[in-house]
């Protein structure tokens, strides 16, 4: 039977960006501190499962505050009805939605499409992310879908597969599809700047 | 007197990212090598400031080929008329050349303005700039000048003096004064990127 | 009430190397894995402090195996009775045993002294390791303490005030205080050695 | 014919841990001087070959300051005339000078020995540094040879073969043979020192 210690730090080597060095400092970290600190710790993480939901709408996770099933801005009659962003991820919805540049829904995909990938399908929330769209346009509010995924080659394939998939009902509630510019982001210098940014910027200059 | 060691130190001190160890080493490598090596590269040093020469148009450095004052695009007669884009320095003018994705005239600016600068007009070539776009637009060729800096405080401080030097002929002339677009650079991450960048690109989406 | 999400962000934060955003990053993690895995993993972190029990001896964490007091070196027979190496903490002891160049007992401090400390006794187990140093001198077997910290300031600073405490043994039982070797570590070279490193190196020259 | 700034970019990316990128700012940072400034530059180059000679004995690159063969250490009277120090390189010197901990001879070696080299012999000065230590050791002055490589793989490698090639003179000429101590550098933590490190750490422990 393993010792606590290599199970434990097998868990934290499963976290993201940690290796089996960090890992086992977190294993020590825990047991520097009392019993009951570590007794506070795994409540914590029993808990986070039980009271934090997944809105059934954009999958963002939030704090099931008043037994609602959905997210406070899915349930906010004051969301911007008009646009839906679509995020990779979790951190990319809570990163933008610092910036309070956006008003309207959001939907999370779970993932991005890696180049090849056999079953895009499986890697993100196609089929509910269809199903929403289709759900918001057919009453007419819905303009424009938004997909704000990373100018990375991962991100320009899961825009790439999206697009099609959406594609029927562009066509039939005339709805935009569309993606976030390219340019230099901030701090950008041009001498360091690859051609497709420059491009790009070029293009999208005002 | 200081020794030669010392002396050439403190020249390769100056090369730009090179501190005092760097450039010992430099002296070092130099005197590993003989005497005829060093005599070549003396001359190449000289050799580059005798042939090569600052186009008085764009004030690029060009090597003069056939005795001529302009660079071979200031020269060459298919160069399209109607933009200028202005940059900071050559560098990043060879590496928005690689780029293929822009066919018009250039024009090196020889540096960028700080914040708080007292001085700006010394920090750049200000009245060139002024004269290079009066002649061009007087003739009714040039329609647009483009400030290619880069997306950095100093950048946009340039980019601000330079348009307000500009509008009294942007307006004679019906001149459209452009900057590079802002948005997501190749490789770009949500998660990760500041806010004033995802706002560009919220905006600049297509 | 802080939300659960934020409850564990500030967990996860004060573990050793991780920042907010890392921290934040661990919580998406465990939303992103089932129940299950929360429960197994709390369970996992209640276990550690259940099972891993602290040496009375040396103060290092071991396993419970048979309901034993002492850890397996201290209780070990075969364990050289001639020497104690003192080291900061279980991470060193770890990486210490690994190099099995060593065959004595250990003692785990729980820290070091910072310079200019004002309670540099309630930094380390400066009472517990003088107890020990001499509950194993009076029997006779005990002939070396190796003073094995790091080759930092705390480190030298932690060095002094332990020789300064265990002098009084040192010299009723005619023991030995040593502490590692200084001089070049694997990799080093001597064109970025500093002055120090270099000094010890020459001096302890073999 | 290759333009001149493709030329001294060559030469500048034959320097010391330099790249094409950075070998082509030093030569736009030339360009931007005016031609009294590279003709200096070219200068200094050229009468650096002339004024820095290469010590006879040590082989150190100095000042000829009167007209002499010998550099200053190597012709002054209050050298220590037991010890020669072997160092692989100029830099090496420098950085060991500067701890001022060393007061005997040195030997610059000119390079180290890579592992499974076929022609050992042609990468270093071992037929200069034989007959010096053979000089030296004749006359009775000299007492030790120290071999100050760096603790990698190539310095090992260079020590043992070294250590060969002065064997017979160390017999006949009682010479001792001697390398730099291992140990912890300063700065080195046990968490992260390897295991030849904390062993040697170990064995030079006082």
């Amino acid at each position: 039977m393993p010792s606590p210690i290599e199970t434990l730090t097998e868990y934290f080597s499963e976290f993201p960006g940690i290796g089996p060095r960090a890992a086992r400092r977190f294993v020590y970290h825990l047991l520097s501190k009392d019993a009951e600190y570590a007794g506070a710790l795994a409540d914590a993480i029993r808990e986070l499962k039980k009271s934090i939901l997944q809105c059934r709408l954009c999958f963002r996770f939030f704090q099931n505050g008043a037994s609602q099933k959905l997210c406070d801005i899915c349930s906010d009659e004051h969301t911007d009805q008009s646009t839906l962003l679509v995020v990779e991820k979790d951190a990319d919805f809570e990163n933008i939605r610092k910036a309070e540049s956006y008003s309207g829904f959001y939907f999370i995909l779970g993932g991005a499409i890696p180049i090849l990938e056999k079953e895009p399908a499986k890697k993100i929330r196609a089929r509910e992310l269809f199903d929403r769209v289709q759900e918001r346009a057919k009453g007419g509010a819905l303009k424009e879908v938004i997909l704000a995924v990373g100018a990375t080659m991962e991100g320009e394939n899961t825009v790439l597969y999206i697009s099609k998939i959406l594609e029927p009902l562009a066509q039939k509630y005339n709805l935009k599809i569309s993606s976030l510019g390219r340019g230099l982001s901030t701090g950008a210098e041009l001498e360091y700047s690859d051609r497709e940014t420059f491009t790009n910027a070029l293009k999208n200059r005002s």
